[in-house]
């Protein structure tokens, strides 16, 4: 079955952002920001605890660190120093999450980050060693959490040396092109704001693995579908998206799994 | 035996601060900045790695939020704030250690929240609470590093409840007044630099659980002694200190315990 | 006449607070955040612009360095710390103003500090140092904008040797003690969320320089009146009360003053 | 006369870096940093009043936000953010200076800012639109520090619509590479380290307008020679430096000129 997945606790300090009460009870798995492009020690800690209430996996959100852009400008840092600043944000969620009894099951990179690292096999290949340096020591593996691609091949090669479990996410409120990639933010018809369109292209990947473009569908083999948090028409329809995901299953019972 | 501990992995960024490298192969004990008064990611892993070569147990240094303070500044947060950024700091540095095969053994608060601590009760409670709730879910349970006073009851008292580990640290190259406490850091004698003054004052506490005050023998009942890397007076004779300590060991060998 | 006084321009990077678009064309006077508790400098930008588009006097809004905390937490730094980083936030914000043809006429501290300094004698001492600094050099002198009281006497004594223009201010949304104090935030009904209410008391500081405490009436000779942009009922109330401060000036067209 | 420059007040709280007071008494232009990659607001107060001890002409050193990575690591930021942000600094330098009696004459961008705009006519041009703002608003202009090149011609074209005043710096302590650009810091000899070797470059410039390459002698019609305060032999070579650009100037005195 398709998960429903989104960034979460991206709220900082005073300032509030995100449906977070709203859209949590309907998640399989929340992405929790870590303090580098948003969030702090006490908003992660209540975040956690809304995943426990609702039994949400927790992935980490770690980001490029930069809470005045919220990790969405590109930064120039070298492989070393972007595996020591994964690990400490990750750390810094688990440790939060630990003690409230929860644990971190995978990690989501944020903003530019993901971008870059989906533009860029050496860092996705840093984003993968920072992650493998922890599991090495860890009974459960923490998963990756990346862009489904029309072909995902290139980064399962990538992950196999560390037999790293990939989790790959595709978008229902993202107009996707057809090379596969999501239509750029800057253009204006790139986030859906209708609730049927964002509805329709989650249950079109549920059941079909497939997105409209332009040019005809594109297959995408997601393991996960995000949702935006920040987009009031996404939030709308949550509820209705994951029941329809339940229903599915129901009539066809294999369970998508985490490779 | 009375061990020997340092705070270390000051640098940040670009600026370099305190003589690591020196000091290190001679301590029992390192208390390792975590981001927030001094250090990064990446200073944090080095750090690690130097502490693995030399087999120094690894302590959390955590702090308030003031790097431009040097987390010497007291700020006035909540408990709750105060728990979450404890095990923000914790955990990033217990990440950063578990990826190099090492682990975080105990945590001493550094600066103003180190003073602050030791002056009201109720913000050492939450300390103790902030590592009580990684406790309940770790094998081995983090220690607290705190001052050493000439009564610890009230504090072990505190503690109890939790069964936290305390290690009670006094200073070598810190002048002690009759009432327990250290000479503030304003008066100009407060720190010692002369070498002799301050292999003096570690072998006091270690053979005879004694300092001298203006006003007589204070008796502190240590399990560290604390030496400053940024004293080049400290570092200088901490080499000779430490085989000092090893030879009382052998003579007596009953070792001082963690609490 | 009484002046209308709000504090704005404080978001935060993608953060939103505040009703800026909807508050400022009300104002007479906007006090803009500096970047140390909110806002960043294309958010003080924007903010400039808009109180050019309606003709309000700009004031700088410095802070404790404490974005996390909004600037409400207290932090022990030196006086001569404290002058630096005031100079510092006020020449931020002049800088960007007069790159846009406008220029910052006052200040006046945020939050913590705030409270802080009119507690604190010395610090205010130390608050009108740093404008005095800066008056030294300049054509037209930067007001200091603090609280009106009881009895603002000691203050205008402190203040007289700088000859430092002084704006006092009281609160139109918020409970006043019988001694002159705000009441607590953590209090219930410290802050006014009836119009109506906050209608009265603004009107009533205007034409009478009174408000009601529970212990009868208390009279506070203020130049300005705060609102608070966060403060939903205030904004609803703004309009009205600055037409009724307009009509009790052509009632009675003694200005007020900056003293 | 060739002026000679250098980058000052970079160290950050506790943190201390470059001989400032070993090099500010020769230096005819003090870079200033504005607390964005270095420095914090009581750091600037003391070098500015280094500055003003030694009549050394005073520049905002503003950069990129990037305190832990030195300003030296590019991101990837707006145009209409960089022109906020330098204002932001340049007048947090302003006003700190004004208190003490002195001005901000000249903006050199530090690290990866001066890097990119140098890469970047339209970052370049950003830049010069951030100092035409303020300069409209000024008596008298701040000029605009930049990397001599063989051909300034496209440099001094974009700043003429602005009659921007430009400072055309080169370095005395880096190698340059026959297309004029300096030879890169990840090269081993791209520092020089040998005391003879940079005054003898520092000659040539101020003598002969050029630079020795591997493939023959470069011109560099330079105004200001660069030295570096983190480099020792440059630090132990700029008295003798400055007396000879001294004595040149009584044997030629026609004075170099702020274009």
């Amino acid at each position: 079955m398709l998960r429903l997945n989104a960034d979460v606790g991206e709220s900082f300090g005073i300032w509030s952002m995100g449906l977070d009460t709203e859209l949590i009870p309907w998640l399989d798995q929340a992405n929790i920001a870590c303090g580098f492009h948003a969030s702090d020690p006490l908003i992660m800690q209540k975040t956690v605890q809304l995943t426990l209430t609702h039994s949400v996996s927790i992935g980490a959100h770690p980001s490029y660190p930069d809470l005045q852009g919220f990790g969405r400008r590109s930064l120039s840092i070298t492989n070393a120093e972007l595996i020591a600043l994964l690990r400490y944000q990750i750390g810094a969620l688990q440790a939060i999450a630990q003690a409230e009894g929860a644990k971190v099951d995978y990690v989501k990179p944020h903003g530019a980050l993901y971008n870059d690292m989906m533009k860029n096999p050496e860092l996705l290949l840093a984003v993968m060693q920072a992650l493998d340096g922890l599991n090495q020591q860890q009974d459960s593996p923490l998963a990756l959490m990346l862009l489904c691609q029309a072909d995902n091949q290139s980064v399962a090669t990538l992950a196999a040396p560390y037999q790293l479990p990939l989790i790959f996410e595709a978008f229902a409120d993202r107009r996707y092109l057809a090379n596969g990639q999501l239509s750029p933010r800057s253009q204006p018809d790139a986030v859906f704001h209708q609730p049927e369109q964002i509805l329709q292209q989650g249950l079109s990947l549920a059941q079909f693995q497939q997105v409209e473009t332009a040019e005809g569908p594109l297959t995408l083999a997601a393991d996960s579908l995000c949702v935006h948090g920040d987009n009031a028409s996404s939030v709308a329809v949550v509820a209705e998206l994951k029941q329809a995901l339940l229903a599915l299953k129901d009539a066809a019972p294999n369970a998508s799994r985490v490779r």
